[in-house]
């Protein structure tokens, strides 16, 4: 059977020759994969829709902190110009400065982090470090199953190979598994680890002593080899179980040894409610001061050059003004308040559901929560997500080979209740069918 | 002497060997260069600033087109939070329609055009044409001097060779040019033509013949290759000779030649005086209801997913209540107007200046004007630069090896005079130095 590329490429060889012939081998392997954008388009107008990673009041509004609501509102002329025009490459020096200091609450003042250099929304931050640090065979570490993007971003652009090493054992999150495929990597050669925490699509932090075995193995593996570890730290601060560190892992990863490159990817999106402002932030784990610094702001700014000339200061703008409320946190907290209690709501439901349908995976922060479909199910996650929207009205992303990820930042408390009631119902309907 | 790019890394190698060994190829080769941007944050706070390509009111304000003013102001619920959720990877459905409108205005139906798809501004549309069709040694032909981020942009990013071919011959713009570096290229082999009218750095636009002649240079390169024309629409309708046509040549390009691939790249920054916003549109000439648009579309998103993940929705949002207002063609117009009455004023002061210190080329539209040392002139353009910041208070954008581009789309009309004074002035103290 051909790929999906192959039947696309089969079009344009037929129908369009010569564009056919002027494509790069990077043109020619692209085509629109069937992950969440693909997924969530299929989903569109479903009553119980749980698909998109962003937060909204459950019927398709934003939930815009108050702060940024009033940004938009009264931008005065001065501002306002400062939005229209361009953006220096690296960013608005006081966006910079005010993100760094929004970082750095309650992190101790000796780890060193450079300023941050302004991309166009965290997938932009991934972009620019895969150009940086991925290029051909280049292994990329990442626990699985992982958010789909990282493969186009690093695999696809600059053909890194991808590691996804299984993370869920006898239904826990085993936070060995880097650690293990790092020992089974050629030793000497370079390797990038991504992790995400609050993770996608697992909702899943590392407990303070899963942490400490973390950060110890990575240590460990950079004894063997340079490794950068990318933490893309999406949905920082959205956590929900009190046990759980709500700090990213990348202030103790700074200077724990020589040979170990923390990179800090995060942004506005989740953090800041700001979806469609597109606002990230590169920092790496240095003097701001330093030569280094200077060095890597030279290089980044040359790909964020060379990717969007410069990045959209309309929202860089728009943040600020938020980043400067005194009431910030608070409006940030309340956001979290609330996903909070869709958490626990979702997970309630899930912990009552029989596991002969699906066994839900550990989940205490993030967007999401993951469900695993049970054995006794012989069901792709795929052929069940068709099944759900065709049978329940409900939208969820599949994620081979058997898992369903919910959005529950999309969908209001009051309605978890009954989505796991359909969640039940589709399974179940198709236990029976199978 | 070693290369920009050593230097720094000799840097990391030093200070950060892990890091160092980290980086990709590409991570190796990349350096913020020192071209506009990078000249620009030298001539910042100079009384005479005409480095930058936005257009402002000469004192650093943005020219807001009023229905933007106001959108910004009056975003009901439902459209904030359009705005503040993400865009569909291929753009807002409207904004694309809204979009699609403005370009044919004018336009024969009969003239086949994709549905634009949404990018980050301009360059993201560029580097997402050098991704498709780049890739090592594809010669990219580009009339020289031209815009120095189509190098990071094709050639550092996807390994393409550039071909800089010289426009200028006698002190005019030869359209020629091009017809003859492709005839000079290897047969058969696939080629990509970068035409960018009203030109940068030259604010030049081809006449009514001279179109006639690049069309049918290229049409009879397509004899002999397939060739991928990008129209780098991005100063589209900014012309102020009453005898140049406005329209873009990628209508004129479609359906062409079956080896001629026409590609627009226009957008909202200079079109609707939105350079904070990054929002962009890449155009095919191709039934939206193809196939092969499709196709391309599928193609193109998972490029764009893979390097921004969505496109900004904030600035698409206040882009389209622009595009929906009555009154956008005026607004649009009015601001044309000014840089009409700031080019009258610029040329005629030029034109009075003594050959011997520059020759002013030919400039009948676009945001810029160029100039060439003469050979009498002893100094290089850099140094140039150097000496004009220094002792004239006055920052213009230096080009190897002798040209100087003023940006008087971002210089009020009562201070070009002056600035024309300061230049000769500067430059005539260089020669009696020299």
């Amino acid at each position: 059977m051909s790929s999906p590329a192959d039947q696309v490429n089969q079009v344009l060889e037929r129908e369009a020759p010569a564009l056919f012939a002027s494509l790069s081998a990077l043109g020619r392997q692209v085509v629109f994969p069937p992950d969440i954008p693909f997924q969530a388009a299929e989903a569109r107008g479903k009553a119980f829709n749980a698909t998109i990673g962003q937060i909204t009041d459950g019927a398709g509004g934003a939930m815009a902190l108050p702060s940024i609501k009033r940004a938009l509102e009264t931008l005065d002329d001065a501002t306002r110009s400062q939005a229209l025009l361009y953006s220096p490459v690296e960013g608005l020096p006081a966006v910079r400065r005010a993100w760094r200091d929004w970082q750095r609450r309650g992190v101790a003042t000796s780890a060193s982090s450079s300023l941050p250099v302004v991309v166009d929304g965290l997938t932009h931050g991934l972009s620019v470090v895969a150009d940086m640090f991925g290029g051909e065979n280049r292994r990329v570490i990442v626990p699985a199953p992982f958010w789909g993007n990282y493969r186009q971003t690093f695999a696809t652009r600059t053909g890194a190979t991808m590691v996804p090493t299984p993370v869920y054992r006898d239904g826990q999150f085993d936070v060995a598994v880097v650690g293990e495929a790092l020992a089974a990597s050629p030793a000497g050669e370079p390797a990038i680890v991504v992790l995400n925490f609050p993770s996608n699509p697992g909702g899943y932090s590392p407990t303070p002593e899963e942490r400490d075995q973390l950060t110890a193995d990575l240590v460990e593996a950079a004894e063997h080899r340079p490794l950068v570890v990318v933490c893309d730290d999406a949905y920082a601060g959205l956590v929900y179980d009190a046990a759980i560190p709500r700090t990213s892992l990348f202030w103790e990863l700074i200077a724990a040894h020589p040979n170990l490159v923390p990179i800090k990817i995060d942004g506005a999106t989740k953090e800041f409610s700001l979806f469609g402002g597109r606002v990230g932030f590169l920092t790496f784990g240095v003097d701001p001061e330093s030569e280094v610094a200077t060095v890597l702001e030279s290089k980044i700014k040359c790909l964020v050059r060379a990717t969007v000339g410069s990045p959209v200061a309309l929202s860089q703008v728009i943040l600020l003004q938020a980043l400067q409320s005194p009431t910030a946190e608070e409006e940030v907290e309340s956001i979290r308040q609330e996903l909070q209690r869709r958490w626990e709501v979702l997970t309630a439901a899930l912990s009552g559901v029989d596991r002969g349908l699906v066994e839900p995976l550990p989940c205490n922060s993030g967007c999401f929560a993951l469900v695993r479909l049970s054995p006794d199910i012989h069901l792709g996650s795929d052929a069940m997500r068709k099944h759900l929207l065709a049978t329940q009205d409900l939208g969820v992303i599949a994620i081979a080979p058997d898992f369903l990820r919910i959005a529950f930042c999309s969908v209001s408390t009051e309605t978890l209740p009954e989505l796991v009631e359909r969640l039940k119902a589709g399974v179940d309907a198709a236990r029976d069918a199978g």
